[in-house]
């Protein structure tokens, strides 16, 4: 089936009886009907075309036909498991290992984020013998039961949910709306300290830390950008108590980040985690994922005695898609793209900061971007309701964006990384308009830009974003290409 | 990359450097490259042919054209996540719900047999408020962590398992080697009786039981057959105390055992389990993977207020993919070739228990059959070594079988479906000339047949196989149909 088989509504229907009621719908008063997608375009029943700023997993451009043939040509020849011997599945592991720091040489291919995210925590917990987790505030990583149990971001969902005692929530290290802001001396240190303080609380009722776990940028927890240098505290705090570091990369890997080919590379050389996680993007929407690890700790998994066996994980089709995408990120320079147009919108949105009061923040890396929406720039009250009518505004312009973040008041940009200057020229204009027409109605003065706005900018709020201070410090480490994306 | 690339030495010896150890390899000693595969057999860098008995992922056929070109047909069009209206989706899932009972209903797509498990406890915690689990023994559910903890066939690999206090094991209804056996007069009614007996030792120490799981047909465990009304007998145990039952058919589901679709209907139309988990040949090799439950256990689950989204899941590609199987399975009739060509294997395999002592147990629905060697038909004792030795003779002739079960002692048939008698004449022939030249090595005679072997027949041994008693009386409630296979 390629195309259109069923009326609208009929889909609807059978989709109300068949598929989970938990399984939202975009949209769920007016869905979209999506056929058939190319590059950053998708396209509904009636031929109509998306401009989609939100999949981050049709990494390289839905459809792309270098993936499509990878993938179909290896499925013509063989789909097996990784039980017998297979150049794909090796050929893979070193062109991925090829990307990240030397210790960093162990792969293991499962099927999705989850999957990966759950083995991480084995292998942890099987080389430190310790069982205790810190995870972040607002971190999602994955619906798998252990991972609900390390993501606040799903279980504050649930109101009869019974906390794991072994997981440690630390505060989210974000400099704009977090326990330490841009006006902080030192954001990096007391957001790490925050780490150390939960690990002596855990030494002292018995417990010992087996991991940190962390998105390397948090995603669904609202676009957050650690200050520079905290992942390299934590490190030193968690590594001392015996833990290890895991760098969840799911969302945010593969160039993404424009200036790195992994997001934990922007707090520099001298943060190298000791798992780390990789998902979405890895195959353009094939399902397969990574977790790659150091030799030590992948020793200390297999002396355990127990086989890792993942039936579809590194299959032939699934690594020859795989390297497709890698090669397709190179040969059109999408790491280069993501850089230069993430950088290119992100000096449209800070003009739309300037005109705009609702516009609280705008943080990002590459083609990772975060506009955050506050009534009340000094309370930061979060503009919800707004965020909301934004993304229905833009979604009747046929402009996909979504909102997250606790509040969900974030607009969140990580669209394919063929994203171009055009596409994000035609977001933010109609942002600016759905944004001129809430501000009238709410009767804040959005005309005369913001030296006359009635809403005053906070104090933090500004010097955070203007130049260097952005990054709260973030540049120290960071090569020259990426201390031109923040500037 | 479409076929061989590198010497067989290079990777291995890539392989070893970027690849978990514990990704363990078949004949590790001396390991088979594959490069293509085609039906029921597989091609190594020579183009040197193996039989595959063992590979119940290349369901319908290894590279079946049909689903290759329905994959990447689909690949061209869209490969979107669930969260906009899709037709493969509703289309597919209205296809599987037509071969299940009417009241398992709603589908959750995901993209593993351990998705599909982790989710169905998910739902039986949520829908019963309650917490304890009642396994199998020998039982294996998957790799994720929450699923090592009900699969004894994994935590027993470790050494230093911390048992989780939430799970309880039940004996495996095994009527060959199990606690009661084919003499017993009501084996399903006793091994029912014992789960019974756990959910009121839960009981006794406030716990309360939230489901029962188990494979329809256990399958690492031994290629387990349960006696009939079994499954009944614990659905009213575990339904009286509130929980649900899981009924895994991610190794058996979908026409293998060739009278019925699922392999739980084996039991007769008078069990429905609450939940059904699918699995490895749902798309022939593709990373997909359901779950089905009921409208009441799916509503339960939306009211804890927690969204379930899984990326890669039900994606348009599975969906066409998994599509495409179903297809195959009634325009080739492999449903009926596995009941015609399991039951000629059957036969043939009995015939191997006849002339050889080794043979203790030949057990099998379909193309689902075990083969279990012992050294001694009454005492049972496992000819382990002996397994292991048919599995690497068998490899030399260039077919690919194994051997598994707590003993490892059970050859397991589990071949794609378009395996035919050609195929089975060929292994079963192989497999005589091992078995006789290990008895020859043994001492034992194999030469007349099993009236003058020198080894006894077990008093139970020999009933429980013949005919109708082969069964366990588990006949009653099943088609004439698959009354024929049994016999």
């Amino acid at each position: 089936m390629s195309a259109e088989k069923l009326e609208k509504k009929k889909t609807l229907d059978l989709r109300k009886k068949h598929i989970g009621p938990s399984c939202k719908i975009f949209f769920s008063h007016d869905p979209i009907k999506i056929v058939h997608a190319k590059g950053q375009y998708m396209y509904n029943e009636k031929g109509e075309r998306y401009l989609d700023c939100i999949n981050n997993v049709a990494h390289v451009g839905h459809c792309h036909p270098d993936v499509v043939k990878a993938g179909a040509q290896q499925m013509e020849q063989l789909n097996t498991n990784t039980r017998f011997l297979h150049d794909n599945l090796v050929v893979y592991a070193q062109r991925l290992q090829a990307t990240l720091p030397d210790k960093l040489s162990v792969c293991y291919f499962v099927n999705s984020g989850s999957e990966a995210n759950d083995l991480a925590l084995r292998l942890a917990w099987q080389y430190t013998g310790h069982k205790d987790i810190v995870t972040l505030e607002n971190a999602y990583h994955g619906h798998v039961s252990s991972l609900i149990d390390i993501s606040p971001y799903k279980f504050h969902q649930l109101s009869d949910y019974e906390h794991n005692q072994s997981v440690h929530v630390a505060p989210s290290p974000d400099v704009y709306r977090g326990k330490y802001r841009a006006d902080h001396p030192d954001p990096a240190a007391a957001y790490a300290h925050e780490v150390k303080e939960i690990i002596d609380r855990v030494h002292g009722k018995g417990g010992k830390i087996a991991a940190f776990i962390a998105e390397s940028l948090q995603s669904c927890g609202g676009q957050v950008i650690p200050p520079a240098g905290y992942f390299q505290q934590v490190a030193k705090h968690v590594r001392e108590a015996g833990g290890v570091v895991i760098s969840d990369e799911v969302q945010v890997g593969f160039g993404r980040v424009g200036s790195h080919f992994w997001a934990f590379q922007l707090q520099g050389e001298d943060f190298v985690p000791d798992i780390v996680t990789m998902g979405k993007p890895i195959g353009n929407g094939h399902p397969m994922s990574c977790v790659v690890t150091t030799k030590e700790v992948a020793e200390a998994f297999m002396l355990s005695g127990m086989e890792y066996f993942n039936t579809f994980g590194g299959n032939p089709v699934s690594c020859a898609i795989g390297l497709a995408v890698l090669d397709v990120i190179v040969k059109e320079d999408l790491q280069g793209n993501a850089l230069r147009t993430g950088q290119y919108l992100t000096q449209l949105l800070e003009k739309q900061k300037e005109k705009h009061p609702l516009v609280g923040d705008i943080r990002g890396c590459g083609l990772f971007v975060g506009m955050e929406l506050v009534k009340d720039r000094l309370k930061l009250t979060p503009a919800t309701a707004e965020a909301q009518e934004v993304i229905y505004k833009l979604k009747e312009q046929r402009i996909l964006l979504s909102a997250d973040g606790p509040h969900r008041n974030v607009l969140k940009f990580k669209p394919p990384l063929c994203f171009n200057e055009e596409d994000a020229d035609l977001v933010v204009e109609q942002i600016d308009c759905i944004l001129t027409e809430i501000e009238a109605a709410l009767g804040l003065n959005a005309e005369n830009g913001s030296s006359k706005r009635k809403v005053p900018a906070a104090k933090n709020g500004h010097q955070y974003h203007s130049g260097s201070a952005h990054n709260g410090g973030r540049s120290q480490g960071l090569t020259e290409q990426s201390k031109r994306l923040k500037t």
